[in-house]
């Protein structure tokens, strides 16, 4: 009966890709522990890249930078 | 001080039904456990179909499988 | 397919009300969601009080005063 | 290595709000635990207020209470 | 940048299959959404039998009925 | 209202970092939120290193990589 979150920034998950996690991670549940799929929850949580941090700052503000610097070079 | 989360699929889950999980949950936490209701808080998450996933599919193709079930009978 | 968390403070629940908040949250989803209970998780967990803060103090601080002052009176 | 999770209501939270919330939790990590901030993640969840519950009641229930009370003095 | 919570009944889950649950779910993350193994986190969370509930009763309850089950054939 | 889940390592996180990290995330949410200490929530969750992965690895194989190269040099 296992329930797995995953948490990602929102930034263009297509539904097939939403597919793709959901199924390996229920694969790799049964591969593992062998777990009944049945009752195995797969949940996708997309983030707007304002609302996740890391190191401090905003995905955003890390976008924004890594961008300015592809352009300057 | 009780946090409760609930989750599920954002299938037109309407204010009054959302009232009606918060009621009852607060009252369900105030019975079993003796719980103060103003620091008991509960939280809805709906999540888009595409996003929440069982015995490896997303809840929108088991849904897509069930209303094509439906006509074909 | 819903998924519910109920995140207490670890200070002697039963198994009993552990029973009791699993049965009537899970009624409680079926009777206002018309959810299907074979497919309901309720996930309980139980917390430290010294991991647990409200109103900027720990759930430990405020037992100890409260009792602090039962005893005073 | 820490993930902090901000739930709050979703009522006008800024992006320098968010940038704040953001810099200043990843700052307490370090100082407090000594953590890098390089590996540290902070993700704000905005909930609507229909789906906030306290004391039983949304958070919506409760904003209008105020407001009409407000009003009538 | 993901966070993977994968929670599971604690019934003598092995630091091996902690390990292949950690590394197939971040490889799936690589292989899917092209995300950055550094910083995809993996946590694992397990829950007592007691503390975990399906179709209105706890885990422990659905092992005890099951091998009681099995004991009478 | 805000809940806040912080979740760390469990490697001997004190009595007294707890608390730092619940003053300090409660005064965050005031000063940059203006939101009510009384109905602030902060909730720990100390994992184990073997439950924590990162980079494909659970913390427990970073942390003891990371020993023996001390002790080699």
């Amino acid at each position: 009966m296992p329930y797995v979150l995953i948490q990602v920034t929102r930034e263009g998950v297509s539904a097939a890709q939403k597919r793709a996690l959901i199924e390996g991670t229920t694969r790799l549940l049964v591969e593992v522990l062998d777990k009944d799929p049945a009752t195995t929850f797969v949940v996708i949580d997309e983030v707007d890249t304002d609302n996740w941090g890391v190191a401090g700052e905003t995905v955003t503000a890390r976008r924004a930078r890594a961008a300015s610097q592809r352009e300057a070079t």
